[in-house]
């Protein structure tokens, strides 16, 4: 999979460092928002981590104010003009541009094989929120963190399996309450359920270093293989749930974006005319 | 399906109110305990705001001190008597008093695709508590709130897909300890798992009207589709195991029924000769 | 549960017989058709069977040309009527009637522990071919034997677990073919499948004699707990699925019962305005 | 979902007769071999078949002499070309032209809630053949009829669910000896398993009006609303995992595609330079 | 894993050839029959397989009349005569000696990646035909091969997770058929289910030695790794349930080794007191 | 099972007080470290407990310092050194000792029918800690109580069905902070999630008896048989997957074990070379 290069990304770089693959989103200035390329290659990079034999860790990093703002909204409506154009109409540039990217993104996090670490410094946004739900390990640098979900307001259904792990992370009754009123989800709701540590740092630079040399401290000395093995025994009981959900939610969605319902809602909330719930 | 009307129920009424279907059960007298028609009618209910376009919450709401004191204990000794005399014996009499609408109501609380919210105004009792169990969020009017679930005090086993539910919502541990020992769940089991926002108030109307405006409020500018959508996508996962445990409930509660065993436990209850663990 | 003979059926007795409880329906003149009451009561039966230590095979005969006709038509109309005058109205009162017997009966039948043997001397129709199909092991008395499952003509959808023992057992495309055209299945398409062995017989007493004392000879010298064991050990992967799909097809049948649409069926097939489909 | 029209293919028409939604494949010059876009329009094609309330049967007919020859090699060699230049890559290229509209046509036939009856005229390959194993009902014109999965011989995995279809119908280790030697399954393989009956004709045209008024007959009288109900029972206990082999697959078959193993082996294939195993 | 020169086997050999990982039984004057430590050895050469990244296929072949004849029913006195000795008692020596190795053996047929392949040159009884029971394809030499379940001819239960493969294969009422009664499984019962080639051959060199030269002309030109992905992919749906299957399975045969049964059977049957059925 | 004094262990007595069958660890000296024919023994009384008709409750409970500081170290090497000459080698040693054992322990406690409750006096480590996760009810003498899963600092994975059992009832992320970094699971972790009390005292014996007359108060007047049937229907969705999960924790140890790591780890911490992690 040697063409990694010509699709490379102003958004994200990695590096290497002995048992840890970090991946790092370097575009504070949009808030690190992705489009469907990005995702794409923030795929492709969990690919690499998972072929290097070396690696236990695979580790998420941000800069700047958030962690990502979630889905660039220049991209969509860019979208939206070409399927105007597109011989295979709505329904075919759709599922190229946005299906494919969040099922193929989704599968790979839900398949990664090493441990998924998130070290959340800001807010996350949409289907980037979704993925730090996939992570296996989220810190967070302080208690201003939060996710949002957004989709009852853009005329969408979850993504990112998070109607799976939602409910199975925060609870079913929670999970309806932040999804069926596009809430965000606080840190006082993260802690000791999906965030397992709290930093209480304010620069996000010191943050990622802390986490870099704890994680190398509590690592030192113990059995890789135990630890990616034990990864797969746990991830073995909701594997399959999470594949199911992952093209169910998909599939669910397509109808909205054919009917050009989250495209004109995504609008609104570019002219300002659409507010996010808080 | 109109014979609605023929089959009315002076314990509870309804109203629709834009996206809000509303049920308040109005018999303060009996702290709003139910018997087999009125849990039948209840379900009736929730099958017709199934059909209503416009609807996309259906609300609970109660009057009084309890939200419900569980099963009607009089009809139960009504029942037993007309099971003596029936010609397909008591096994015939508690299938068609009995089983038949716990599973119904039952299946049409887990099957049901509307958003299902729960004011609890005050206590909840054995299958209405197992209801409360069955709804996706849950608001409390204020911290004196319990749910009891006198099971194991009454010669009977959990109803309602409690089986499903309880070790889902509160933990697999506090389940045994609830159910095991009859105990009752205190609001401080039940916040931020069962229930989602803590009102803080002493009256009932105030509750119940403030929870719909707080209800139009959050939903005002969301998109219809998205929550029912979402909702059914949550659900999936946890469908086939409600119904597997709607039917072995009831399929294993049938025993001790027929043995005249929960009977007599009433009988003792109505009697004062026992008493409610708490 | 001593009122089983309150609620005698004079539709079938039961003897046992060494390892075996055996169960014959005794009315050739109704072609055996059964009555809500006579499933229950057949259910009873096979909880006395449960409770006999020394049975390992509960052995279902017939007597005369029909194995069984299935549900009694003129019970219908008479529910029919005590439905229109019922406070419960005809959900309450269909729930009562049929679903409840229907849902109990199935559910007998499909965690019963000790083998089902069925000696299919002649057709089975409806609820009681649905039970044919949740027995273990099947002998016919020669090949002019078939089973009716005329849902689709009846305004009725699968009953008896139907939905998942019929594709199981004799596969999906097939299943498709029987209930969505209301085509009887054939010997040819049951045996080796559902039928094990065909005696080629034309008289009911022989063939039913004959395989008990085949039953006997087979069974001679074996160890009585690793049949009950393996019986088991067999129907694990699959109970969870018959008890899910029993509630599912009452519940999805009830719709049309409350709608009155299978009564008018039935009728129209007793006044030969409707007939079956060969 | 308006823009139908615009994507418009040469390769299929449609019509709505009564309860039936008839595709018929029409262009027998290619062996009616499809691409992206004609999977993508066959999809949309059952979508609208999903909305037509009168529909009970979404039934696919072909032409000429092959049912369908699969995907169009000729296509495939235009993305491969489209791909070396796409920004995206490899990657991004065949997963928007070939993941997005594999997983998407199978999640269409997957969910369809229409009964599916395919009229086999000749032989089907790959895709398209994986879509016949979808089929609720096939019918075969004569015993000339195959399928062929030639996956492993062209750097591929089964698509289409077919590794839970293929399995599920033809049994276990048949699907093994088909798959693993890239073998074609034959009529005596498919029959009473797959095909329901062999309507032993010669013509395309007699045979597809065949069918039809024989669906015609077989289905008058019968209730519309059963019939829906119990495709949905009989398909609940399967659909999850079809769901999940759908993603599966393309998901591993991805791998291949990046590094232009299949496309590699197709223009063998074109070039005569490989043959498919008989 | 270097210790299997220790343990080595004079039961059976193994050999690599291209594609072809090939063990044969080797000991036909005891008509292959093999003792816990042969189990455990072939369980080894298994391992070997997996980690030969040439080899697809692990082919499974024997010598003389029998394919293999079962477990040695002289180690099992031995082991008997042990345990009573044992600190652990009986619990703990059938523990060591029977269930660990059961365990393990079916443990390693259920989870390996290679396409396992049984030349069935004659008879299999007890676990090794539970074996061939596991195995992707199998060929038969001739219409004279059978297999013997007699577990409850022996006070035991299904081995070999027997209880999800054989109702899988044969059929849910076959299966019951042959284990209740603990027939034998006919030519004609496998054929087409689980053998899908019948070599009409009567020696057994020349069968093993055809099929592997088939074999060799089937796979040129195939993609490896597409073969090893295809079985995972048809593997997936079922491996859970066969290692459930496994653990219950030697857990209820436990209780009638620690009971002495099954040793007094095994020892009637060395006798010639007890017979096997036919 | 009459072998039981045979087997007898220094290190637990149990004994049987009306409704509570009770199990006490008795060698505070080694902090009731326990070798593998330990562990078989606590197994076997786990099997007396089931067979005692009066007991509803099965009641663990300790002794000095620590509820159980796991595997006897001293126990590990003996093998080690038997394995060497063995002539089933490691593989077989580690299987007879280690695997089967573990297996045999684990589904006892997963699948024991009455109430397992665990009175955690002080710490418990690896396998002993990991079947206090697979208990119903935890109490807590105080709150410096705390469990260690030290596997991947031995080699190991986790054991005991700790891979279904410590996500379900910590939460997934939660579990993949302790088990990737060998970290202890504090009190304030367990408390409301196992421990559904903590009882603030600081003496063993006065612990326990009060735990015990707790029970005996708790439980007067309540029906035994709802008791056990409520815990069935709780266990029912979770069963399978404790048995899928023991068998894969075992499978994927053996290859520790085998190439000698966790050997060689536990001699390091038996001299001092290599610390836990806290």
């Amino acid at each position: 999979m040697s063409d990694l290069s010509k699709m490379e990304s102003r958004k994200m770089s990695y590096r290497v460092d002995g048992e840890f693959f970090i991946i790092t989103f370097t575009d504070p200035q949009t808030l690190n928002s992705l489009s469907g390329t990005d995702f794409l290659y923030l795929a492709r990079l969990l690919e690499i981590a998972e072929t290097c034999e070396s690696v236990s860790f695979t580790v998420l990093q941000s800069t700047g104010r958030f962690f990502s703002a979630g889905a660039d909204i220049s991209h969509i409506s860019k979208v939206q003009k070409a399927a105007q154009q597109d011989p295979t109409g709505m329904l075919g540039k759709w599922l190229a541009e946005f299906a494919s990217r969040n099922v193929f993104v989704t599968h790979t996090f839900a398949s990664h094989s090493k441990i998924l670490v998130c070290c959340l410094n800001g807010p996350a946004v949409g289907l980037t929120a979704a993925l730090v739900m996939l992570c296996d390990i989220v810190y967070s640098m302080n208690d201003k963190v939060y996710l949002m979900f957004p989709f009852a307001n853009l005329a969408l259904v979850t993504e990112g399996a998070l109607s799976v792990t939602l409910p199975m992370k925060l609870g079913y009754n929670v999970a309806h309450e932040i999804l069926m009123f596009a809430k965000p989800v606080t840190y006082h709701q993260l802690i000791d359920k999906v965030i397992v540590r709290n930093y209480m740092l304010s620069d996000t630079e010191t943050f990622n270093s802390q986490v870099l040399s704890d994680l190398q401290e509590k690592t030192s000395g113990l059995h890789h293989d135990s630890i990616i093995n034990m990864k797969e025994l746990l991830k073995r009981p909701i594997l399959s749930e999470l594949k199911r959900a992952n093209i169910d939610e998909v599939a669910d969605a397509m109808k909205y974006w054919v009917q050009s319902l989250p495209q004109q809602r995504f609008q609104e909330i570019g002219m300002k005319k659409r507010k996010h719930k808080f």
